[in-house]
């Protein structure tokens, strides 16, 4: 199993990350980080590299269900998207899949709700 | 293997933050990212939950070479350290173990990269 699921739409950048945290917020999941990967590149390390953005969704009422099933789960909190310019105007949107990268946790409840909260991420990203 | 490392320490919680934070420092991560949990939930869904924060710990040379390797793992960065009061004074640090949560990419360079990585997060653990 694919540890993302990803999309690519026509789109400029910015407008691909509105639509994509639109869905999101569709399907319950707020954006509480977003980190700026081509700007962080090019300060820390004066390095060119594509638009690229890492969202941080979250769904609060399954994060609380999830901690109080698996203390340290949240080493894998929030659920990652990328956004990133391929070539001008092609972008491409990739989730992460909680099922895949929850696996070494070992723990049924989780892997039962990572199962939901990916349906969730997959259907943000066809709806966006 | 665990997919997480953690340590106790007795300390206040923003202390431990303070400490936490100065270690990774040392071994070439910042802090990109920080979400304060217990807030989150306080304010989303009006529950108490224990002083909860997630730091995002991103060493930007390793990730430069990481997206190179492998583009779409950004959906596994940056790599998370939670800092968490389990009872008054007792402060629970646990550091992601990247060997663990990117064994499903299954690809042999990054993995040798997750290792060094891995063992940076667990030096600046020891040393918090």
């Amino acid at each position: 199993m694919a540890y993302y699921f990803k999309r690519t739409i026509e789109s400029t950048f910015n407008e691909a990350i509105i639509r994509i945290k639109a869905a999101l917020q569709k399907e319950g999941f707020g954006i509480i980080t977003e980190i700026d990967i081509r700007e962080t590149f090019r300060k820390k390390l004066e390095e060119d590299f594509q638009p690229y953005t890492i969202l941080g969704a979250c769904n609060p009422a399954f994060a609380f269900k999830a901690l109080g099933m698996e203390n340290k789960i949240g080493t894998m909190l929030p659920c990652n998207v990328i956004v990133q310019e391929t070539s001008p105007g092609t972008i491409e949107i990739a989730v992460v899949n909680p099922v895949v990268s929850m696996q070494a946790v070992a723990n049924k409840s989780l892997e039962k709700m990572a199962e939901e909260v990916g349906s969730k991420l997959r259907q943000a990203l066809d709806n966006a």
